[in-house]
């Protein structure tokens, strides 16, 4: 018997439409839709269909039905990671992303409550990204951003990425750190799907390992920073990076907090699709830090978030934790302690 | 109370001194020998220190010397993963693995059974590398090969290397991948090491990933094939692959056992530093498959395979299983079956 109480971190919008480019020369991967089966289109991108998506996409009302099956009261939901053009000139995606995020606030404002927003923002230019930071938290009432485990191959963890945190921390901002374009696509054997399904938390435990070697909750412990597909690989790498830590002297030098330590200050999804994996990521990065995330409403989510946490034999205090109190906290929803 | 009857699987030799090149044009990354600290050479290729190592690595007295410590009655030796010199010409490539393969050959005789070898195989040339695995096992009498995780980027599972595998299949010979010239160094941020901290264990994941996707144990179910580093980050991974598997229909067609089913027909080594891990990698790919791994005599090796074992719960069968009896059936040294 699921409780309809939990809060799930990790869900996705994709516009009806995308807006006519307004500029002189439209980049050839700005997206347009064109019509696909009933209830469904296609998001094109440089002539090409990138993803066939439901209308749950966009339709709140639609989007709305299936949260008390899933056990959800709140989805928080972010851009679809390939629209987040840090690819583009900053100026032409900074054009995508307010229309995105100005959609992302019109669906909260219709949900009654039930929808929250995370924004999206051009990180190929440090500034325009903070504008657009002010923008989502001050103006649209945003509880943070998505942004991509790399930035155009640039680790999400890299130094030059630290100005925009310094703003996030400020703002109290949070910061959902989504799977694009991974790294290791030259070593996958078989269609194309196995991007998202053996890229995505390759890239995404990268980008975790890149937060833990620069420091950056050491630097900025009241960062709130959340990454996707619990973490990715990052559970299978923390021991290893853990004993290195101690072997190697250049490893001590520059990491300046155990990883272990580190690791525990950061917030992680529960997209993992496997119970003993769930209780082994609870084991390793803690109850404290563990939150919902589904990847509604694409084809490959997770139906049953809340079901499955509880099925995993926490205790009553675990579970909430997981199925909601995390989140709030995540969220800057309830006050900053666990 | 540890017992020293454990069989490593995972240990590296570095001859005292490379050979002179016999060819026309010496390859520029042809490896050398330098003087370095007491008891230690460094490996020089192209004029960089790439690693200084112990006399461990060569002195067949002094290895010895460390396994009762360790808790082990036999060590199966191969070559440093960065000699296996896939990069360099196809002849020139099998003339240094060549005399490597000779120098463990050496050491294994001079040892009192207490070393085996795993050879070294030029698998940029499929032919020249069954010719010298052919080698390796009937004139050396080792119990197979070491490759890498890729071949110059192409990964251990594509189809090129299929008769390969069919050639190890056919003469019994156990195959263990090892991490090397690993993925996703552009995503790291930090010191040199990071390379072996975080990009192998991420590249011997994709390694076997890519061996379950082309069902290399579906097609050749009498291999016998182990992946280092507790096969890197496929224990994260597999869950979404078996999620992924049921969801998308090119996965489904393409991929013709369970991925998880797949998974458990592989060995991996235990050299994961860590108890839960050890215990998650157990409950994952089964307590047939993991064998110990330790990296000796690296620094970065592990000092206690054994008691790290004992120390972990297992019932006494499962210990015993993963302390000696895996590595027996992976090797050939007992009869098939677990």
């Amino acid at each position: 018997m699921s409780c309809t109480c939990g809060i799930d971190v990790h869900a996705h919008v994709v516009p009806e439409n995308f807006p006519a480019y307004i500029g002189r020369t439209m980049p050839a991967d700005w997206p347009s839709m064109a019509p696909a089966q009933p209830c469904h289109r296609h998001v094109m991108i440089s002539g090409k269909v990138y993803r066939t998506v439901s209308d749950k996409c966009w339709d709140t009302a639609r989007r709305l039905e299936d949260l008390p099956g899933m056990g959800l009261a709140l989805q928080v939901v972010s851009p679809m990671p390939e629209l987040l053009s840090y690819w583009m000139a900053p100026a032409d995606a900074q054009q995508l992303l307010r229309y995105l995020n100005d959609q992302i606030a019109a669906m909260v404002a219709d949900s009654g409550g039930r929808l929250a927003g995370l924004g999206a923002v051009p990180l190929q230019d440090t500034d325009l990204a903070i504008r657009e930071l002010e923008y989502v938290v001050k103006t649209l009432g945003f509880a943070g951003v998505e942004v991509g485990s790399n930035i155009n191959g640039v680790p999400i963890g890299a130094p030059a990425f630290d100005p925009f945190f310094e703003a996030c921390e400020a703002l109290g901002a949070a910061v959902f750190v989504h799977a694009i374009r991974p790294a290791g696509m030259e070593r996958l054997v078989g269609p194309a799907p196995l991007q998202q399904v053996l890229g995505y938390p390759g890239d995404v435990g990268l980008a975790a390992a890149s937060v833990i070697t620069t420091n950056l909750l050491v630097r900025r412990p009241g960062l709130r920073i959340a990454f996707s597909h619990g973490g990715g690989t990052l559970a299978s790498l923390l021991p290893r990076l853990q004993q290195g830590w101690g072997v190697f002297p250049a490893l001590r030098d520059s990491i300046h907090e155990s990883p272990q330590a580190q690791a525990q200050r950061l917030f992680y999804d529960t997209l993992v699709f496997d119970t003993p994996m769930l209780r082994h990521l609870v084991a390793t990065f803690g109850g404290t830090q563990l939150l919902i995330g589904t990847d509604h409403p694409f084809n490959f989510h997770d139906r049953t978030p809340v079901e499955r946490i509880e099925a995993a034999g926490f205790d009553a205090d675990t579970t909430a934790q997981l199925v909601h109190r995390n989140a709030e906290r995540f969220l800057g929803l309830k006050g900053p302690t666990p």
